[in-house]
């Protein structure tokens, strides 16, 4: 892993923890941030998928049961978006906010973005396209169990009734073409937004950049590539410089268990054909 | 209106503008942290229970068809967490934001908590204690012209739907219990908080508890101030503090239209039984 002096500066005195999955969107931005800042930090890996998420521990640093969640020298810190401002504030060289208010509002308003509406959409598409399938394995018995793991946190989220949903029903489920729709919707903002500038907040690369990177990397691993490779060539040329930088393989790339990355492959592309009868009907 | 040194200056060359309503939430946080700064600012006022938000020329701005859209110099920035951050770091004085990065985390992770959880029960509760009725008013072809009335960009929500059965049914809609017991969460939660320090992110008031005034300041004018002054006493004595700040008065107090006022009072202290029974079942 890459260190920079400061961060060699930093581990004399301070320590970095980061409970993370492989599979977790939210948990890949904070990687990201922490491979573009170039900072050691100790890992902690939860197998969501296995509900790790749910032990007791766990729920006390995160009541949401959800990853990840950041420990730095014993202070806690969960929400990645949150996560990432700390960590540009607490590592501030490269900086990935922009010095100039209206940008830093932009880039705002993108990770936002990314957390109330984005997000929502990622996760349905992930359980109607592939991780209903590979829930399957766990059996009739361990599936329900999963099927009824509700955080303690939850008054706030119907998650529970329409993650059964999509396991069950797949892009037949109530909400599939809304969330498949939702998720286009943004490829075709960041197109929009990339017309006047090579990055989503103006010239340089930021934590709405790395926000995003997750999403675009979920649906690359679901074969879902059509979704900005056919006429999106700004967004095209993004990803193909995202996918370029050296963060992308340290933090994305390479934490895709296998079985779990050829799961998303083989289940994504055998849903394209349902994903694009729903684009058809905009 | 209060203007300090630093707005006077800046009135010579930049222009502050916000579209807001008296009974938007997050309308008043925006004022709330104007009024803090002591900024000088031209309103465009929509009544957004009148549908004004609807209207093409307003879509334009803000395409979620919602209060506030702040436009500063030309730059549209909607969004009201992003615009106070915003207007914290365009107006430094007084600051807003704790300087020491855990804190800030702490105020993101409160603002954040605002906009994804508190906000969605605050609709729903201000439309089952009162608005519905107040929408009776309009008769039933503007009722339901208000109930079909959708934002271009409202793929992202079930709002419609869910708006529908606020009006129609009351407390007796479906998440009814729900929202009640999430706000109700989030007033325990600041209670939990409070008790290690003065206000929400540490020893300074910041955006945290301006984010927070408008969701007490609507219950409190729904007659439901028991929800703290039974046994909640330090956010009792928050709520007295933020009441006592000349920002109360100028930025939330004086905006409720007279008649709006009397609705949430009246329809709100005859919601409170049912209120108090979903509570009682916890």
């Amino acid at each position: 892993m890459n260190i920079s002096r400061f961060s060699r500066g930093l581990q004399k005195e301070a320590m970095l923890e980061l409970y993370h999955h492989g599979s977790s969107v939210c948990a890949a931005k904070v990687r990201i941030v922490l491979a573009e800042k170039g900072v050691e930090w100790t890992g902690h890996y939860l197998d969501i998928l296995e509900g790790d998420q749910f032990e007791p521990a766990y729920l006390k640093l995160n009541p949401k049961a959800v990853v990840p969640t950041l420990v730095h020298d014993g202070k806690v810190i969960t929400e990645s978006t949150v996560i990432c401002e700390y960590l540009d504030e607490v590592f501030p060289e490269p900086p990935l906010v922009p010095t100039e208010p209206f940008r830093r509002a932009k880039m705002r308003t993108w990770t936002k973005a990314v957390d109330e509406e984005v997000h929502r959409a990622c996760g349905p598409m992930t359980f109607m396209a592939s991780h209903r399938h590979t829930l399957m394995r766990l059996g009739p018995e361990r599936l329900e169990e999963f099927l009824q793991g509700t955080p303690p946190d939850s008054v706030t989220s119907d998650w529970k009734t329409r993650k059964r949903d999509y396991v069950e029903q797949g892009f037949a489920a109530p909400d599939a073409a809304r969330m498949v729709h939702l998720y286009d919707r943004y490829l075709a903002k960041m197109e929009a937004e990339l017309a006047s500038s090579p990055w989503l907040a103006g010239d340089a690369y930021s934590l709405a950049d790395a926000g995003m990177t997750p999403y675009l990397a979920r649906l690359d691993m679901l074969q879902m590539q059509t979704m900005w490779t056919k006429g999106r060539p700004k967004l095209s040329r993004w990803f193909e410089r995202i996918q370029a930088r050296p963060s992308y393989t340290e933090a994305v790339d390479r934490w895709i268990p296998d079985q779990l990355r050829n799961d998303l492959s083989m289940f994504g592309a055998r849903s394209w054909p349902e994903v694009q009868r729903i684009l058809a009907c905009a």
